[in-house]
């Protein structure tokens, strides 16, 4: 078995999410795997819950690439993975997941174009390109209303972390894609291009 | 019969017309049909070559747009089409030319985005993305070497009309696009992914 693995990047609000599980959504549960780069953040049990929470979440050293790419090629050799996930209430490693092989892979995060090695697993690339204001306010209105933070926590949170970190590593990153999908989960040519794309990958 | 539409647009130099011919060798003759929006371009008759030579090509005025579209609406009833094409060498509109509906129209053109109606006739928006200093270099080149003009006729036209009528038409035409490919003709994931789901449509 073959398994064709597919990158969704972009920044965050950017619809990325969104996007990759729409297409998941177009094959059948045995068939793909979801995979966030999120669940390989890094675990610093060492810290204390204030400075864990205080760590730069959006710059690629907060996360544990190499074992993203480690899984990546075990699903690529067909192999059994046990990956972890995150808890983002604790900022602790949260319990770990066995996963089987499956033909489709979607790995999505901000950062998965910016390391050269993880980048080059992908057999296709694709940024999800949304305008910086209304990522703002999608990012803005989920942390209010779903993750209970003020909306002072999250305007500072952004300029001091995720801004800087977008404009230094994310955009840059977006000319390592294969295609540019402009507003991602709402633009259903696109999605359908990508579907047909790894529905005709897996006939082949 | 159903034709599908394919736009393939972006900047003077981006590469939209290499990978629109990359997209139209993957079908038989029989199948598909390409169409240049500069084959609409005006004709001026009354004009000197000075005055003719002198016009702004890079405005979407210069091009008899709703002919291409009273084309693409007839191919799309499964009729056929006698469209025109351009003289560059004397800037007059040259002979015309016969062709029958096919399956497939992929349609080029640096402001085939711009106009709202010829936009909504397309089932498959692409933009070729390219950075500004390699479209200029490549259009330089092009320009020297097979179409004899000086370096500094070419650098005028370039900041006369050519980059203002980009920043003002070409570049914000992009919002419309489907999917946004960087550095078109050599991107073969994009490619592949195009032509694959031009496939998939045909098959439905």
């Amino acid at each position: 078995m073959k398994s064709i693995i597919i990158g969704v990047a972009g920044g965050t609000g950017s619809g990325k999410t969104t996007l990759a599980h729409k297409i998941i959504k177009n094959f059948k549960p045995d068939e793909v795997l979801l995979l966030s780069h999120d669940y390989y953040y890094k675990d610093y049990e060492n810290l204390t819950f204030e400075e864990r929470a205080a760590k730069n979440f959006d710059h690629p050293d907060s996360f544990d690439t190499d074992l993203l790419i480690a899984d990546l090629i075990k699903l690529k050799a067909g192999q059994e993975i046990n990956h972890p996930t995150y808890d983002y209430t604790i900022h602790r490693r949260s319990n770990w997941v066995k996963e089987q092989p499956k033909r489709v892979v979607v790995v999505e995060g901000i950062l998965i174009f910016e390391n050269e090695q993880l980048r080059n697993l992908f057999d296709v690339k694709i940024f999800v390109d949304t305008d910086d204001d209304i990522r703002f306010i999608r990012r803005l209105s989920r942390d209010v209303n779903e993750r209970a933070r003020s909306m002072e926590s999250v305007i500072n949170q952004y300029l001091t972390t995720v801004k800087p970190m977008h404009d230094r590593f994310v955009e840059p990153s977006k000319r390592y894609a294969d295609v540019i999908v402009p507003e991602g989960g709402h633009n259903t040519v696109a999605l359908d291009m990508v579907v047909n794309n790894i529905k005709n990958k897996l006939a082949e």
